[in-house]
């Protein structure tokens, strides 16, 4: 018996509010609220006679404190899901603080305004003492653990399939599989097909930043920068084949060398096609990527935000997506005093998902987790209080839930490993 | 002594007015109009003191036939030369019947809206009568010889380089060369590098018809037609080396099907790199190529229109390009009995051109001829009344012109064929 708040309704909330309604015994209630109220009504209205859950909509601008504030004073949630844009995290988080109630997200905050100087100069002291330069990393929301932990609640941060199921894997690895790890390589893999030379699966500049950003890995300690996409291997992934994978900086890499402290290099890959990056690469040397304004008939027009208008809506892709995605962590490490490796993975069907939900598996895979976290937390499996991300918890209960609520996993205890 | 008036001030005319200065013996007087007169102005400002040639300027908008009645009558020209867009050739060519003055120009008529009902009309029923489906072409244009004939004038249509020279080029090799020749294949091949990822020579539009424009070629008395960049090959170029080449449709081909009757096969190669190539295929992929209005942020836009803003300008090339274009004609055919091989073609540096004229090769190879044409009619060397194409007229004193002017021929007796 629990209501809960969720913040958001594009195409991760669409899935996890789908699935918290199959599971209503513990969903009870439900508000779903966004900028787009409209957005909330329509998806309730699809809900509607379908599940037990009560659901309800609210109209939020999470950017405002104060409005977050007034919407859980008057729904009084057991939890706030937050599965709006990471530019929220934080005034969420300050209303989850004001009001007493517990919090979870699926990605790192980090600021819409990369420009806004208060912010860059934060951000440049961070990438001297920490040695990279992705804009998102856990320094702002992990500020937030003593006040957490005073005020006696739960901070679940990351709880999607990456960061969010992979950190759980490394915890199953952790407590089941090694008296000690000493590597960890994190998968992503989508062998998805949606038939357009191009598209993307987000909004295309966060897609431009993954492929456009500094790559970087953690080794012996430190971290380790590389160009953007110099570092490339192939690796044959269950049920999808081969695929061409390259190292990137990802999240949680640094939760993990902070909790898996023996740990010697854990590095995050993610396949990307070639057709995919040159086509990046051609719009890049065009400079449609760019996000500065150009002058055009006497209009201020961002070149990005022009393609975005050209592409496919990513929301459209669902149906005509085929293939799986394999995303999982492979392990080297010792058991009993003797070498090991390790590869705990899943694998997801586009298609099945859309039939389900009708969402393809990249917002399956991170709305799944996301409900199966908020059910952890709901049900008293998870009660540490403070921040923390997914490895900080019990694994076991959670991808057990990650098994019965459709993204099972699968082992291999004689992987191939990435060089 | 002449007076001559120049219609266009772009950088094929740039490149026209400046020869023409260099001959001030017979361009005595020149007035320089375009749609914009400052261009105009401009131009004037930087020959002065550099010529004999006395320069005027002129305000025209080449679309009203009235305007260009009443400029010509105003100025009393011997000759028009049109360098200005293709959309204008039939205004130009009817000013000049009303007022009895020759016309030449250098590219085919088209049409600016191939959409506009009445000449789409008419194009329609032209791709079935020929049997290829390029928008330019002789028709609208030879439609004027008997105006022409009956006025005793001259039109000299397409004295560029290809259409032009190459046509001079065909006629030389008939009147020298050949008692008959069986093959001609046009080889245009720009070795120029800009350094840029991606850059148009054009309008990227122009540039963009090319390339997605089905190719024809002539063969054994018909056209045939064939996917857009389906038929590839490799030549090793004199003086710029190996490149990948395409056959296109070009509209010299269907003069010289006419003038020489017993030719079995032309074609027409241009060469285009790779990266060039996979930028307008992801360009035209995402949509960004296309010429129909999106609804973005209120405002209608034309994504090609908003790409051609984010390209570097054509103008800005010409300081930055390197290397040399190369474009001429291979023949096989018989003379005194005995099969013969035969390639004529000119080298043409681009840095060389800059020095010499601010333009890169491509207006220049253009632009050269336009002048030598003119001094053609101007000088008695070339009388024939109506509307006729270069490889109408004799081609040694043209070719002699070339020579001098800075388009000098090359020749080979025992050129590699192109499969």
């Amino acid at each position: 018996m629990s209501r809960v708040l969720v913040i958001g309704c594009g195409g991760v909330a669409n899935v996890a509010i789908r699935k918290c309604c199959q599971v209503s015994e513990v969903f009870t209630e439900l508000c779903i609220a966004s900028r787009t109220k409209s957005k909330c009504d329509k998806l309730a209205a699809e809900l509607e006679g379908k599940t037990a859950t009560k659901i309800t909509t609210a109209q939020v601008d999470a950017d405002k404190v104060e409005e977050v504030v007034a919407l859980i004073k008057s729904y009084q949630p057991d939890l706030v899901m937050n599965i709006a844009l990471p530019y929220q995290d934080l005034t969420i988080m300050d209303a989850c603080l004001e009001c007493g109630v517990n919090y979870m997200d699926t990605a790192n905050y980090e600021p819409e305004d990369i420009e806004e100087p208060e912010w860059k100069a934060a951000y440049e002291k961070r990438c001297k003492e920490k040695g990279f330069s992705a804009y998102f990393d856990y320094t702002w929301q992990w500020a937030y653990r003593e006040k957490f932990e005073k005020a006696g609640l739960t901070a679940l941060l990351g709880c999607g399939f990456d960061p969010g199921v992979t950190q759980a894997y490394c915890a199953y690895a952790k407590k089941h599989e090694f008296d000690t790890i000493d590597t960890i390589d994190i998968l992503d893999c989508n062998g998805g097909d949606h038939g357009y030379p191009f598209a993307t699966n987000f909004n295309p500049e966060v897609n431009l930043r993954e492929v456009s950003a500094p790559g970087s890995y953690w080794e012996d300690g430190h971290w380790v920068e590389i160009p953007a996409m110099s570092i490339k291997r192939e690796y044959n992934f269950d049920q999808v084949g081969e695929k061409d994978m390259y190292l990137l900086h990802h999240e949680e890499i640094e939760s993990l060398a902070e909790n898996i402290p023996e740990v010697k290099r854990i590095r995050f890959f993610m396949t990307f096609g070639q057709s995919y990056l040159t086509h990046m690469k051609c719009l890049e040397n065009v400079g449609m990527l760019s996000t500065t304004p150009i002058e055009f008939e006497g209009q201020q027009i961002v070149p990005i935000k022009f393609l975005k208008a050209l592409l496919p809506d990513p929301a459209s892709l669902g149906p005509r997506t085929h293939g799986k995605t394999n995303i999982g962590c492979i392990f080297t490490g010792k058991k009993d005093g003797k070498d090991k490796t390790y590869y705990i993975y899943n694998v997801c069907d586009h298609q099945e998902c859309y039939k389900e939900v009708a969402s393809q598996a990249i917002s399956y895979t991170t709305g799944v987790p996301a409900m199966c976290g908020a059910l952890m937390l709901l049900t008293g499996k998870w009660t540490e209080k403070g921040v923390h991300t997914v490895e900080e918890f019990d694994p076991d209960p959670f991808l057990d839930a990650l098994d019965k609520y459709g993204l099972p996993r699968s082992e291999n205890h004689n992987p191939v490993l990435v060089d």
